[in-house]
């Protein structure tokens, strides 16, 4: 698999590493890799205003994730993260994530991220409304 | 993608879950199953005595993950991981992993996890010798 | 501050340690010993019937930690914890936590964990009722 | 206890929360506090040129930690998180910290973080050279 490069994405956060995302070998653990996935496809939701977590009727679960790792990043150096839209269905949506180091075009990791969206109390799948689906439009 | 059934793993351990695991949502958050898989690669790798994680010449880096999640798991539970070996390159290899609860005969969530065995000062690949191949493919 | 023994405490569980518990510098992470805190008290709490996290009307808040450490702690190896109640107030308790390695009598570290516990919804504080308090007292 | 005011500290960093960072109760789990401080301690320290986490001489082991809660925090708003030393010794050192947000200018969170400076290899004390001394002095 190539290595993805910055003009895929289509939002960008800069992600404050922190002590005790590198492990014992002294790179950014692979799981860790993950909570940046949660959090960037997260604050763009509650940005763009489609995502309330806590009082939203509607809300995102993980069904299917992935990353290949390239090349390692390190507390403290900041990372930046890129997202888009690579697939979206009737309730779901394929998000791809490339994190970036300084200047380098090419990403150091890059992965997947699926959300079903559900209904907040029973957690069955919710088709998007308009608003939703044309916010997710804008990342394809 | 279908659920495996237990009989598929060869290697198995009981996760304990902890109260951090669980996320808003209130099951457990998609980046912690990645942080069990560490555990369970690196405690079968321990036990069988081929790794010893800050004293080992040779030690395995991450470059490929993955995860499914089909129904979810939540802090108190506990949960049984599964292991096994899907492919053994020169100097790579493949882990596959299940995770179940209780009585279930299929993988709430099931993932994979490839190592790159590396020399610890450089961190270039290196060759399994032959006490690890073996014990690789006890796992197969 | 001294360390303390095996028999002040009155409630024990085994921790399991996880690859990612260790920090850049091969041991425990002092933060991760609070999240093992949290989960020696949430399981005595659920276990002993006075708490169900999602559900229960009355949920506790934590308002005060600490933590000495006197020797590390470090994955792989298995931790045993101590729980007892130092102070009961209204709808406040005091818990104590020592960490124990092998057959040591003295603790490797020691902490506390202050919880008032309130109303889940209004997030107020809310006495204990009698079975809850009767439950703390087994823990003096 | 009373709550901290801006002014007490000397040192500052805006905290990018994490969407893990809340836990089943929606807010900031105690425990995350803790490796907000290992972060804004150790980015004072390699900022200001004293401290290489893993080609340093000398390195910083945690021995004694705290924090008082006063008001939540949560995902996905930003902490500003400003430190300060209260006491310096030969070899350790008490990191003093407040977490603040929006416009507060009282603490949200206060806790202190004791340092023992020991050399890398060895893991015993060593006295602090003037550098590092003097480094420090600047925090009081």
């Amino acid at each position: 698999m190539s290595r993805a490069s910055l003009e895929k994405f289509k939002y960008f956060m800069d992600i404050q590493t922190r002590w005790n995302d590198n492990d014992m070998y002294g790179h950014v653990n692979n799981a860790v890799y993950y909570t940046w996935f949660d959090s960037l496809v997260n604050n763009w939701l509650i940005e763009t205003g489609v995502l309330d977590p806590l009082n939203s009727a509607q809300i995102g679960l993980v069904v299917d994730t992935g990353c290949q790792y390239f090349a390692p990043l390190s507390y403290p150096q900041s990372v930046r993260a890129g997202l888009c839209v690579a697939h979206i269905g009737n309730s779901s949506v394929r998000y791809e994530i490339g994190l970036f180091k300084d200047d380098d075009e090419r990403a150091c990791a890059q992965g997947h991220f699926v959300h079903v969206y559900v209904d907040a109390s029973s957690r069955k799948p919710k088709p998007f409304g308009d608003k939703f689906r044309t916010a997710l439009e804008t990342l394809v």
